[in-house]
């Protein structure tokens, strides 16, 4: 194992956050609110500091291999979410350290699941830093250092695997570097485009900011109690739904649009697998729940915002689907766990493993009525390996072990069923509101500090896509002299 | 699709179940219940002359392969189901067919979940035929006929595999007649002495045999409305969890045992799962408990007594746990996907593919960690093939499938989310009791006549290990002059 390597790459990682946190300083500035300026600048600090005695020494050895980069991503997100937790601490917004610990991890994984039930009363530079923790999140913090970082291209792609979504990671272009700039442009850009058209439905400046960074990274955070319910407006919710679609896309597909290749962004089938999802889970909720409002369009207009909000994993509210008739209640249950498609900035188990999942099942029951035939499975029409294959089935089976085993820890609590269940699960695959006690008004402040920490886990689990944060509990990575 | 051969096969069932249904009618004679008497013999005529009409035309081609199997193991099931409730339709036992239907599904498929909540005022003869049909459904009616019918021997291992629990099936002796004939006299024997042992303790001979012939099947059918809890005898609730545990063994090791060959139970990696399971779960739960009962053995007893009635899929009840802190009742939540072993009259996904999916998962991470060394996934000390692995994955991933669908179509009648899920995941592992409505004091006439349906198919799914079932919605498998 290169330990100096992972330290190095670390720093970076320290230094690239203490340059974020200077980002809400101008907000506090902006909004004269010198306590929490003082708050950030001290929080921006202690990370360069940290990071610079973490680079202390540069490593003679630059190469990493995929073990390497699993062990960075895993360190990296749990360091990232530890030093963004401060300003929460030093500006008391958030009591207990714990807590302040658990909001950003619930930030930066894009969860949305909140310590907190006033919110309005903060400071908007402790608000922004909430939902710009989605942001950076949501693409990837070490997407992010592999785009503006002078690495070399050598290997970096092992830190991209570790960190994007989805079964499958491949470079949109060539260089590791390039692809990652990409990726970022087209964030940015679909990012400055929401914000632009809730601004022009006459949101405020930062209202608009803070919905549209929260809607990007997928995560739900909002500077609202009631989140988007709170404006009472068809137009913001619509503009949002449509976004929390747009951010559940795989962002090669927008590449492949700018270059105009059509023909490829139709042929994908998790796209179309997952509007097809998207279509019945709405109309079936939206008959369920027709008498719940007083018109067919408002009917529509909850169920497809839940609907988006739970695949996108975004977990904004604009109605509290805890009331609703259980019919509706099990399928939004269904759908956290599934998340939206692979190389998007949500969560879940991704609608590409889904589809590979589906597609196993099918060639072993083949397999079975044929038992001589050879039944390859294919993913828009390119075989997919033998390997991917194994992979998802560890992956889905990983995530069924951990979803019962954070289930049974989280019982010791006592609270009842449903909402253990449901947290649980909206933790997994970081999409933020559950059922019950854990639901989508409610917060998760009830839970004794060891299950928020066992919840903390489950965040990183799912944001890393389970592997990379199993890798620092296995033993055989750690022996000395190891390579 | 060799459809001649697959009546012949039905039409032996229907002949076997006729016979069956003459046991009750000597109950009957024996307590002087001639109005059930009546009823069981018409039943018995009824499925006699069934049977003789499917077998009008001796079929030319007598040989079956895997799929005819899978087919018939499908087929029998449901038509032994269906012919199998007449006897509680014609008495007047259950109001209504469709409950009469889902009583006999519960009872042949061993799960216990029953549409009764008054049931000591029925007949003896009613009392005996459902937990008869337990002990009818634990080894297999397929089974069962292998060992009496004169079938010729090649290929009728097919059979065996479509009904037999567990991701693989080996003979104990060369000949398929002979394992079959071997498994039903060890069967034969454990109950036996279970009801011997019942009896020497002081209970009823009638109670004594109910009891041990349910247990034998892992079902959990009672004659007393409070189950074993009716007796309040800790030498009951003690011999009842050790035959509950012991026909939670593969019967194979039984033979080994028989045949001095002790080295090999000893190495038999599932028994030792299942035990080491059955002590932490039990000792966990003890330990929640504690409080509430009056003694330390108390709390124990009934531990162990509700974590083998669980995970040896009974449901036999000592204790409402229903009651139990929030902590225990997550266990055994738990423990209802897990089952006992495979090869046993256990229900659930079974201890071996348990193992098979952690090793597969161990291999994944090992292959992360060290990618060019080859992993092979061993039980036993013997290596698994690939195709083993799948098939396992593919069973583990239709038993998430249809336990959610389910749980999304049985949330249409409006009950809580931990009834529908428990009432699903009890029905599809063959247990019996699930928490809240469908606890352990309950019983699950509640649900629609559309519900109980999917209930149904969800315990025929789960005792057939789900792909013999779907054989029967694969369109290609019908396809005319399809071989």
């Amino acid at each position: 194992m290169n330990y100096k390597m992972i330290a190095y790459l670390l720093g970076n990682i320290l230094h690239i956050e203490g340059i974020l946190l200077s980002v809400p300083v101008i907000v506090a500035f902006c909004y004269k609110e010198e306590f929490s300026a003082t708050a950030f600048i001290a929080s921006a600090v202690v990370c360069l500091i940290a990071g610079a005695i973490l680079q202390s020494r540069e490593p003679g050895d630059k190469r990493i291999y995929g073990r390497e980069g699993f062990i960075v991503a895993a360190l990296s997100w749990i360091v990232m979410s530890f030093f963004g937790a401060i300003p929460y601490y030093l500006t008391k917004s958030i009591p207990g350290f714990i807590n302040c610990f658990f909001e950003t991890v619930s930030g930066f994984t894009t969860t949305g699941a909140t310590m907190l039930t006033e919110i309005e009363h903060l400071d908007n530079a402790v608000l922004f830093w909430r939902c710009f923790t989605h942001w950076i999140g949501g693409m990837g913090i070490l997407v992010f250092m592999l785009a503006v970082m002078p690495l070399s291209d050598d290997r970096t792609m092992h830190l991209m695997k570790a960190e994007a979504p989805g079964p499958m990671v491949s470079k949109l272009v060539p260089r590791v570097k390039s692809t990652a700039k990409l990726l970022y442009i087209i964030y940015v850009v679909l990012t400055i485009l929401e914000i632009i058209l809730l601004y022009a439905g006459g949101m405020s400046f930062f209202d608009s900011v803070i919905h549209g960074i929260s809607t990007a990274g997928t995560g739900g955070f909002s500077n609202k109690n009631a989140s988007i319910a709170a404006y009472n407006s068809r137009y913001f919710e619509y503009i949002i739904t449509i976004f929390m679609l747009l951010f559940s896309v795989n962002f090669n597909l927008y590449y492949l649009m700018v270059m105009r290749d059509f023909k490829n962004v139709w042929k994908n089938e998790e796209l179309r697998t997952f509007f097809l999802i998207v279509v019945v889970a709405t109309l079936l909720i939206t008959t369920n729940i027709y008498d719940y409002y007083p018109t067919l369009e408002a009917a529509f207009r909850h169920a497809i915002f839940q609907v988006a909000a739970i695949m996108s994993t975004t977990g904004f509210v604009t109605a509290n689907f805890d009331l609703w008739p259980e019919f509706s209640k099990t399928i939004l249950f269904c759908l956290l766990f599934l998340g939206a498609c692979a190389g998007s900035t949500a969560g879940g188990i991704k609608i590409s493993r889904f589809i590979i999942l589906i597609k196993m099942v099918v060639r072993e029951i083949r397999h079975i009525v044929h038992p001589r035939s050879v039944n390859l499975i294919k993913l828009d029409g390119y075989k997919i390996d033998s390997e991917v294959t194994r992979s998802v089935a560890s992956f889905i089976i990983l995530y069924i072990l951990i979803l019962l085993g954070s289930f049974i820890v989280i019982s010791l609590n006592g609270f009842d069923f449903a909402t253990n269940m449901t947290a649980v699960t909206t933790c997994l695959s970081n999409v933020g509101p559950g059922l019950n006690m854990a639901g989508p008004t409610e917060n998760l402040a009830f839970f004794s500090p060891f299950s928020k920490l066992v919840l903390c886990l489950d965040m990183l689990l799912g944001r890393l896509e389970i592997f990379p944060i199993l890798m620092l509990f296995t033993p055989s990575i750690w022996k000395k002299g190891y390579m």
